[in-house]
Parts: C-alpha cells; sequence; structure tokens
C-alpha cells in the first residue's frame, strides 16, 4: 500500500538510449491511471539539474498520443544530463536544494531512470528527505546501453544497441568482403568504457567463419599490440580481409586506455588524449606494423539512439520496467531499483530453446549505486578476442523483434516531442550550475 | 535485336552500396529468361581484377533463392574492386587480357555495375574488341551513393544511404538535444569527396527549426573557419545545441581539403593528412573556437551498406536498371548506360503533390565516363550552410518506402552469400595486379 498521497515525478538522466522514452512512458501511463495516490504527474527538465533548477513540467497536460509516441521515440525526451552530485557527507546543498524543491511541489514520488550514479542520487535524496521529517519515496528504474549494472540481469537499452550495430557490422562486414583486395580491414569503434557488453553483443552478428567480426577486443582483457597484430596478420590471411570490433575503453596490463598508452600511435593531433580514439589507434597499428589499409567506421551517438532498428524486447522490458517501478511505489516499496530476471532457461533464438522469459524483480538502490558488472570470463574465448557460445545465449533474446516505427510521408521516421508544460515557480532560489 | 548468341557477364565495381546486388539481380534474373541470346550468365569475381585473373563463376548455377536474396543484400555479392585500368593510348595490355578472357569464355555481353571509370572501362573494352574483330556488346548499369554520374537524375544506391543516414542523424539529433547542458554539438561526417549530395540529403531530417541537422557543409560550397564558427555559435545560442553534417570533401577556397589545409587543426596524430577527417577538424575548430564540447560520429562503411534502413524505392530502381541493361543489349543497344529519368512534376512525399515516376533511359557510355554531377547551387541555401526546397522536392521521392529484410531466429538480418561455382580456366595467362 501506498503510504502517502501526493505528486510523483519521472527524469531521465546520462548518456541516452533508444528504449529509455519507453520506461519514462511506462512510468507516466501507470502513474496517471493512479490519481488515488499520484495527485500530478510531473517531468524534471534535463534530470536532477532540472529539479535543482525548478524546471519541471506538467506530464498529465501532454497529448496522451504523445505519451504513447514516447515508446518509439529515442535518446530521453524529458532531457538528460551528466551532473554529478557533490559528496553527500561533504556538501549538502545540492540535495537540500532538491528536497526543497519537491516540497515547494508536495512531490512524494521520485522515479529515476538511470544507471548507477543515478540510482546513488535517488537514494541519497531520499534517505536525507526522511532525516528532514519528509516522506519522498524513491524508485530507480535502470537504463544504460552499457549493460554494466548491478543486481540485474541485463540493462534497458543494451539489446537494441547490440541489435542496431550488430546489423550495422554484418553490413560493414559484406562492404569489407567485397573490396577486401585494396580495403582489406575495418574497425569499428564501440561504446563501453569500463565493460566490453556491446562489443561482446557484436559477435552475434559471427555466425560463421567468414561473418564479421572476426576480432572483438573488450576492456576486461588487457590489449596487448603484439598479440593484436599476429590477430589480425592470422585472420587477413586465412580470410582476405578483417573486420574488428573494439570497445572504446580497451586498456593494456596496467590498466592504461589505448587511446593514452598507444605511444606513437596514441595522441590525437591537438595533443588530447581521449576515449573514442580507439579505433584510430588500432587503425594506425593495422596500417603500420601489419601493412594493410584500414577504415575506421565510428558511430558515436548513433548507436544508442538508432530506434529505427531498435530490439522490441528490450523495448517491452523497458516499458515494463517503468511500469514496475510505480506498482513497486504503490505497494509501498522505497529505496529499490527495478532489476529484469531472466527465467526459464533464459534461452531464446538461433539452435538455443525457444524457452526465455523475463520478469521484474527490487534490489536494493545503494547496491546497485556501488556495483558494476562486468563480462565474465568464460562469456569471452580463450584467445581473449571473440565471444563463447555463453554470451550468445545470453544476448540472443535480449535482440528478438523490431520495434515498429512510424513512418512519415518524407519516408523518415516520425519521433515525437513533448510540449513541457512548465510548472509556476514555488521557490524562490535558482540553482546555478557550478 | 541482339545480334549476336554468346555468354553475358556482370561485374560490379567501386565502392559497395545497399542496392548494387538488386542491380545485378535485375541482370541476372533477366538474362536467365533469355536463353536464346545468353547462353550462359556468368559472373566476375571482384570486378574487371575478376575479369584480368580470368576468376569468373557461372551464376546459372546458383540456387535462384540466392539470387533472389541478393534484392535485401547490401554490399557486392559478385564481390568489387578499385582496380584502375591504364591508359588505353600508353598501355594496351590489360584491354587486350579482358578480350582474350571474353573470347575464351565467348563472352559477348558485358555488364558493369558501377560509376564513371567503369563506364570508360566498358567502353573501352568494347570499342577495342570490335577493332580486333571480336563483337562485344557493353551496357553499363549506374551505381554509386555519391549521385555524381552525369546523364542520370539519380543514382542507385544514393537514396537508400540517403535514407539511413538522414535517420541515424534525426536519432542522434534527439541524443544531442537530451544532453544539451553538457555535449552541446555533435558532428556527422558524411561521404561525398567531390560532390555534396550525401550531405546535402541529409538535410531531409530537418522538419523544422529544431531538428537536426542544423548546419550542412558540402564540397561545392568553399569552406571558411570564421564563418563556420559564427554559424555554430549563432546556432547554439538560438537551439541549445548544434548537429552538424559535414561532406568529407569539404575544402577551402583554394580547393585544399579540410583535412590537409586545417593547419594546427589539421594534421592527424601520425603525420598523415587524408579525406575522412574533415569530421574531427571540425570538432577541434568548435571545442577551440566556439568553446563548447563536440562529438563526432563517422558510420564510414555503414553508410553504404545498411540494408535493415534502405530505401525501397531506390532498391526497385537499382533493379529497374539491371533489367533495363539487359532489355538494351536483347534490342540491339551497345556503348550504353542505363539512366533514371524523372517523370510527372517529380515530386512525391511531405506536403508535395504526389507526382513522381521514374522510368529508365539510355545514355552514351562515354558522356557517362567523362561527366560529374554536382549539387546545383539553388539547391544550397544562400548561406552556403543548409540545403533549399528544391533539394528537399528532388531527394524525398528517392527515400520512400523501406525494403523488406528478413530477419533470423538470431534477430538479426538474414543476407545471402553466392556460392560462387567457378569456371574451368581456358586461357594460360594470369593476371598479376600491379
Amino acid at each position: 500500500m501506498a503510504t502517502v498521497k501526493g505528486n510523483c515525478i519521472v527524469a531521465q538522466s546520462g548518456g541516452p538510449t533508444a528504449v529509455i522514452n519507453a520506461s519514462a512512458c511506462g512510468v507516466i501511463q501507470t502513474a496517471l491511471k493512479h490519481p488515488e495516490t499520484f495527485t500530478g504527474t510531473y517531468g524534471a527538465l534535463n534530470g536532477i539539474l532540472g529539479v535543482l533548477n525548478e524546471e519541471l513540467f506538467d506530464l498529465g497536460k501532454e497529448d496522451p498520443a504523445t505519451i504513447e509516441g514516447l515508446k518509439q521515440t529515442p535518446a530521453a525526451g524529458l532531457g538528460s544530463c551528466r551532473y554529478k552530485l557533490k559528496d553527500l557527507t561533504k556538501d549538502r546543498t545540492d540535495y537540500e536544494r532538491i528536497v526543497e524543491v519537491f516540497k515547494a511541489h508536495n512531490i512524494r514520488y521520485f522515479f529515476y531512470c538511470g544507471g548507477n550514479d543515478s540510482m546513488d542520487t535517488a537514494d541519497k535524496v531520499s534517505r536525507l528527505a526522511g532525516e528532514m521529517n519528509y516522506e519522498l519515496v524513491a524508485i530507480g528504474v535502470p537504463k544504460t546501453i552499457d549493460n554494466d549494472l548491478a543486481e540485474t540481469d541485463h540493462c534497458p537499452g543494451y539489446g537494441s544497441t547490440v541489435k542496431y550495430l550488430a546489423a550495422a557490422i554484418m553490413e560493414a562486414g559484406k562492404d569489407t568482403d567485397a573490396l577486401y583486395t585494396t580495403d582489406t580491414c575495418t574497425i569499428v569503434e564501440v561504446m563501453g568504457r569500463n565493460a566490453g557488453w556491446i562489443a561482446a553483443g557484436t559477435g552475434l552478428a559471427h555466425r560463421d567463419e567468414q561473418d564479421a567480426p572476426h576480432l572483438i577486443y573488450l576492456p576486461e582483457i588487457p590489449f596487448s599490440v603484439d598479440r593484436f597484430v599476429k590477430d589480425v596478420a592470422e585472420t587477413v590471411k586465412r580470410n582476405g580481409g578483417c573486420v574488428i570490433v573494439a570497445g572504446e575503453g580497451i586498456r593494456d596490463e596496467k590498466g592504461c586506455f589505448l587511446a593514452e598508452t598507444g605511444g606513437a600511435f596514441g595522441k590525437d593531433s591537438f595533443g588530447h588524449s581521449q576515449l573514442g580514439g580507439a579505433g584510430e589507434v588500432l587503425r594506425a597499428i593495422v596500417e603500420q606494423e601489419v601493412g594493410i589499409k584500414a577504415r575506421t567506421n565510428k558511430l558515436g551517438t548513433c548507436q544508442r539512439s538508432a530506434m529505427h532498428f531498435a530490439s522490441l524486447t528490450d523495448r517491452d522490458e523497458a516499458y515494463l520496467c517503468g511500469q514496475a517501478a510505480v506498482e513497486a511505489a504503490l505497494a509501498g516499496k522505497s529505496l529499490k531499483m527495478v532489476t529484469l530476471i531472466r527465467g526459464g532457461s533464459g534461452i531464446r533464438g538461433g539452435s538455443g530453446t525457444d524457452d526465455y522469459s523475463c520478469t521484474t524483480g527490487l534490489a536494493d538502490l545503494s547496491q546497485v549505486a556501488n556495483g558494476e558488472k562486468k563480462v565474465p570470463r568464460d562469456f569471452i574465448n580463450e584467445a581473449g578476442n571473440h565471444i563463447t557460445q555463453a554470451m550468445r545465449d545470453y544476448v540472443m533474446p535480449l535482440v528478438q523483434g523490431e520495434v515498429p516505427v512510424q513512418i512519415g510521408s518524407d519516408g523518415l521516421p516520425v519521433y515525437v516531442r513533448l510540449r513541457r508544460n512548465v510548472l509556476a515557480r514555488r521557490t524562490a532560489g535558482r540553482f546555478a550550475k557550478s
């Protein structure tokens, strides 16, 4: 039973995904069905920044068709942010400001879609509110293409990124295959700073020996230039060409990112060392050390927002997580994040049995905040340059189905934009981003 | 009336596209229906290289379902190449070798899918064969995502690249919009060395002022760093963020490619100056001169092989071109390339009338070989940083419809691979790639 009646707010944080709006939709549509508990359903502009700035809007005033359209609209329709709150033990200003704004608008339920930093924020804000004798229910909704959150089998956003990237790499593989006499090697740099889930997932495209990707490098396995050169040379000899997937966060034995430690290969032309450069470093190594022409594809933000070929399973689970968050609040829970639990044998697609199911559970926000899940060693082959059947079995159910996208008369997808009916200010303070 | 009976051969050349296999399919399926003229239907492995190397295969021995599957398989199923024949007036070796191989296999019909270099090759080989008293019919099939071939309204491959890129940029635009408080600017580098058709086409995603792309830079308009900095700053001020599309071939007033002339911005870490670097140069300019964070997306070969969101109109026209090439040969034509002719008012989609039609015509190979079509000035706005309604009207019909792609039990597209039943050699010579 919900313990308090008041307004609820939903916010989105961190890097957008193809399906974080589906989660928001799940929260909004479910909350709107329970006016007995939620007197109003609000959104925060750009995550926690919108609360700090008191930039809130009334989602109940949106056209229901627009809310429904969030299910097929990528990125963060409410706006997102990368603002990290200060350490609560050192500076309570941000937290007290958040509680002030929540109080001013009688916001009693805080649904936060994000990664572990967001779960930490939700946890601490709710606890501080309690200390201040203001009851604030906080429920987290998991979101990250990186798939590295603890306590959940997988994360909404991940399946869609893998589905799109695997298809794109399959296609780039056909392209490389067709031109192997000149453009012999293609390197695709994918996201994933600390965990290689995305890179590993693209291995699904490798149905047989000829299929791309032929080599996959993850942050979990220390990168060796010598071994890499050997891998590429052998693959080209056997296959005629080579398509390589590399996580942006690949690093050497000392834990230094490749883009920072590539030595002669490593610095960019502006003297910067930075992530996002791993692909270019690998290209230089291939051209100089293997002696073949290499190209680099870096899909960047396109890989996390590709609703035009998103996973229906992922989208539906993202919605489910939003729905479950509201239901948990209605059941009197707080300080929890919704998790996804794989049921049955957990396998679907390919030659496996068709026995995947998924339900939701709840984990403590604090557990998620302090955890991180990497790709297990047995999901990676012995040589550390590709995946195993266990990884294929893990990821295959997550990329099943395609989200139906509305196409406009101009031949392009139709995505919605919220009207964002702004709430009148009730506090004097205005937060200045530091 | 066809003037000679014999075998026909189809070959693919240059950068692959999503639909060049549809053109090959059009050639193959049409040729197989006419055994009274085409005693055999062959393919060359990797374009003209396969002829020089006498690496030919019998397409009549492929499973018809595989041939049909070419309609939804990207890149060049026969293999492609970037081999440029030597100047006929200086060295006849290559040409004579081609005629030798054609003679040995009684190949009388040469269908070549490619760009202007390929049309030049087909033209010269056919003429030289004639001089050697060997009747060889040569018909070209247009292919290039660059859309820069003369004599044709547009080129198969272009519409699919634009459809995919415009959707990807629309999605990346939503992503940038959601994170504009930190990741304020996104630069998408697209293909197009000499002509800006691809960059211009992505302007279709800009349905209103808030929609990406906000700025578009083409090789046709000399690039000015000062004007660019001003454009970006103004856009960010007005819109909060900025998504920029840049053709890889943008260049300054002197015609020097940006990646070569960026001065402090221009060289990569390995001392190379090269195409494909324009996006990174722009990123450096934005970060240093505008003072905001910028990201770069470079879809590379993914943009020309994205069958998973290809244009059905483009695919069907690509097939039509292959079919028309064979029909032209059957009608006794030679030394021609199939062209696409826009009929009606030529407009479809958006707010325009629904009055687009497309038929095929024929142009002299030599005319295509020596021509190049750039984006007309009136398709580009006065400021030289976006497109006009005329460009929208031109491109909109070309991106209509989506190619239905078969999805496997693993959730990913199913593309075919030809078996390539190799023909026994009939010549002693073996060409060594120089």
